[in-house]
């Protein structure tokens, strides 16, 4: 059977894992990739080079978080949260994302290996999700 | 560094894998949810009773396949395809799909445990996207 998590248990996955699928509007299709992150006081922080999710998110800023722990077919947790896209500028509130991101991914990702070899390659983008809403399904968990 | 993958690597990947994260615009909104699915013949072939997704299908019938195979930060394959979505009605092509579907999975899927508990719960929804546009990135890999 398949029962609903609490709002605890949905932003107690959240919280736990890595790696969500964002999907946004990309003109006016869908469009989903996988997204590392972490998450900090109500909000998914991420970071990522120019490409299509940027200007998707800069274009609608609403965006679906989809995070889930699928064991089986029939035990797995799925967890929706939706938020607001909104690009961290100010230096300090950047670097504090950027640190809470890579202590929390201690191999550097695609991104900086980008960045590090390439000095003309262009900054990442740091981004905050904030979240305002949850909810969460699981079948055969616990 | 991060490569493409081919077409034919990318529907490797699309016809290996069984869950799929989908992308559809609900309303005004995107929405992703996992899926349970089997390839056959350029299509995606998948069920589900009624709710938010199909809701969201009918309305906007063009959807955003995600799939991928993540061993690590550093090492993983995401491929995200395109379709239309249709449902299938017609019994043949109906029941020819369902049985694919329940080949693939053994266990009853939680559409069918549902179904089977409760007589007058709705029938589920049979449905294909077919596949008309495919990429794929990878990163670590092989």
């Amino acid at each position: 059977m398949i029962s609903k998590l609490s709002e605890e248990e949905s932003y107690a996955l959240l919280r736990d894992k890595r790696i969500a699928r964002i999907g946004c509007i990309a003109g006016d299709e869908p469009y989903v990739v996988p997204l590392n992150y972490v998450f900090d006081d109500h909000s998914v922080l991420s970071h990522s080079l120019p490409g299509r999710k940027l200007t998707a998110m800069r274009e609608n800023p609403r965006v679906c978080l989809q995070v889930d722990d699928i064991k089986d077919l029939c035990s797995w947790k799925s967890v929706i949260a939706y938020g607001r896209y909104e690009e961290l500028t100010e230096p300090t509130e950047r670097a504090r994302a950027l640190n809470h991101l890579l202590s929390s991914f201690p191999k550097l990702t695609p991104v900086e290996s980008l960045s590090a070899e390439d000095a003309a390659a262009p900054a990442p983008v740091v981004f905050r999700i904030r979240v305002d809403s949850i909810t969460g399904i699981s079948e055969g968990w616990g």
